[in-house]
């Protein structure tokens, strides 16, 4: 059979690649043996018919009517097919493989998290996967997202972008299109520079197809200035229960996940929950009570188990990249009608009582200050003198009033 | 002196407001000592210089220039004003005392908490205090409040009301209006019974003063079915101090105090902290993040220092009113376009994953089936026999293709 294998790909990405074909992920038994005995030998096990009995299982529906040569044409045929896509397989012997993403697997896996085992190999259109989780966050929510919602993503992963953080989603309709759209406009504007991927899409079918079918072109752009992966050989349809495995990968390719909208019985929130499975920090995005698409980020966020994040700062904040004094400063304009700059900020509660005792549109004695502050007439005489001096008192003979902004213009 | 003093209102009642005129609360050298040697002997005692030499301090400046009579003579032409604005003074000898809720500054006091300092007295028109704290939950936030926070205040305190809860607020525009009006609502709509109040508005002014002028009228209706409450003298200005003082009493008449909508440097943060020194629970209502009137509340949240609600039901949820699986449950329609009901919902993973490779607009051999899902043709049988109990699989011949509602309408 080897001598079927051509030059180029090499053994080792067509014995990925056939794995992958007849094997649905997640396979806690696939990873452990190709960990085992590496790639090849994990292959030709697989179609002898030597391996572990868990594996063999895992494997019948799709190996069981085929011979040996079928199977590794059609590994070769999945890696054709995907190099039409513009796609490569890459396994951990890649220099662009998510080494660090996809160790956090292991923890998983050994405290018995169902469905935690690893891809052996992924599919990827466009840029290396390095700096994966480090320096990646995970921007998720629903399709069914209101304008609000779309309008946050967008921000905050445009603002991440800018910083360099690779953004990770799904590429789905609503919160993740806006998450995509967002990194992609910051890759234009030139901030994300070197090699690290502004933005990767996780797909939950092959690697050739483009599932939303309206999200192909936004696709097509995610793979030239950020990667395009799947777990899947290339063809494989988008079954609902390949989201759920699918969001796995896009909870462990961040150091955190943030959920912008979600509904209350929404997928995202498996997301949500792989994330803080594989140990990540799990983040959601408060938004109006009286929309529906919130209600699941608030149910994160009342059991605790998501921190609130209002915007990209927070989340770098969260992570440690910003120091927390600075969170929200770039964002927050002071509102209007809320007096944000009070004239007594800075005064002792003296000073502020007599400047609140002092009238406006009048003059007062300091006798009359003492009453109506409750305070001693020392105190008062002290706190005018003060009031005086920062331009907050005027004197009128015996009498004082309170100076205001405006008597200042 | 004494025979200054008429029938009615009685000797108490006069000592209390001659203590109240001469002390700008809150005065923990003024609690303490009639706590200890009652309402009359700490007046006489203030009058004839005999008290405590915090007290004394205290009181100088009210009572310097005076004479024993002129201070009397003012105590009871403060209860006369307060009478023509409808009001009485009550002091802890009133049935109508709110002692629960009082009493929590004694706790407070003991831990040192700056300003914990009860009220000595209340002026109060309309009902009586009573079952506070325990059947009273505060709501409040911003003047500058949005049509947003507006409409959630109304609506948590209407259904509040119907419960009978009693909702303390502070009578200002925006959040605090929305919260009284709300529940004046339920009074209305006769949900309200018995004596307790609906609605508590807490004054940082004398009783016989309305402010903001323009909540003149709102009030007044407050004080038929519900009570407006100060602990300042007739007269008093509503200086901005006195805000801050006020907002203790407002943190301690609820069992939890709700902020509603607050900006980052809202007054109302003022009575979320007094509320947590009470030992109140303190609560949040979460904003879109876009809002500068959700600041506030999202920086409570976001430091855990508050309880995310979004709506009565949380509240009395987190109050152990209510069992927390009802949270919402009346509020949340299912959200359009979220398929809150997947017809594989209730199905094991064997079967949704047959369910996902069935073709919908073709039919499909089962061992296509077993390719597609790869799991076992023993696996897709069984699974196929269950959907086709459940109406969600259909049978042509030896092909089978997925059904969908719309097959069964």
């Amino acid at each position: 059979m080897n001598q079927a294998v051509p030059v180029l790909p090499s053994e080792d990405t067509v014995a990925l690649a056939g794995l992958v074909r007849v094997c649905e992920p997640p396979s806690a038994a696939l990873a452990r043996f190709v960990d085992k005995v590496g790639a090849v030998a994990a292959w030709h096990g697989v179609l002898a018919r030597r391996a572990p009995q868990a594996l063999l299982a895992a494997t019948a529906a799709r190996t069981d009517n085929l011979t040996r040569e079928a199977l590794a044409r059609r590994a070769e045929g999945d890696l054709v097919t995907a190099a039409a896509a513009g796609a490569r397989l890459i396994g951990r012997e890649d220099p662009g493989w998510p080494s660090d993403a996809v160790a956090s697997f292991q923890g998983a896996l050994a405290r018995g998290v169902r469905g935690a085992a690893p891809p052996i190999a992924l599919y990827v259109r466009g840029r290396p996967l390095i700096g994966l989780p480090g320096r990646g966050v995970t921007i998720v929510g629903s399709r069914a997202s209101s304008a609000y919602g779309q309008r946050v993503a967008g921000e905050m992963s445009h603002e991440m972008a800018c910083r360099g953080i690779t953004v990770i989603s799904g590429a789905a309709f609503g919160i993740d299109t806006a998450a995509h759209r967002g990194a992609l406009h910051a890759g234009r504007s030139g901030a994300v520079g070197g090699t690290a991927a502004s933005t990767v899409a996780v797909l939950a079918c092959g690697i050739d197809r483009a599932y939303p079918e309206a999200n192909r072109a936004l696709l097509d752009a995610i793979a030239q200035s950020g990667a395009v992966v799947s777990e899947y050989p290339p063809g494989t349809t988008p079954a609902r229960h390949r989201f759920l495995v699918r969001n796995r990968l896009i909870a462990a390719f961040g150091a955190a996940t943030v959920v912008v909208e979600a509904g209350r019985r929404s997928g995202t929130l498996s997301t949500a929950a792989a994330a803080e499975q594989l140990g990540r920090l799990v983040m959601a995005v408060p938004g109006p009570v009286t929309s529906a698409m919130s209600v699941g980020c608030h149910l994160l966020l009342s059991d605790r188990f998501a921190q609130l994040v209002t915007g990209a700062e927070d989340v770098l904040a969260a992570l440690g990249r910003l120091p927390p004094e600075n969170r929200n400063d770039q964002r927050e304009e002071p509102t209007p009608g809320q007096d944000p700059l009070h004239p007594t900020d800075g005064l002792d509660e003296v000073g502020a009582r007599v400047y609140d005792a002092l009238p406006t549109r009048a003059t007062c004695s300091i006798d009359e200050l003492v009453v109506e502050s409750g305070l001693s007439s020392t105190q008062v005489m002290g706190a005018l003198a003060v009031l005086h001096l920062h331009g907050l008192a005027g004197k009128e003979g015996t009498l004082w009033r309170r100076l205001t902004p405006a008597d200042h213009r």
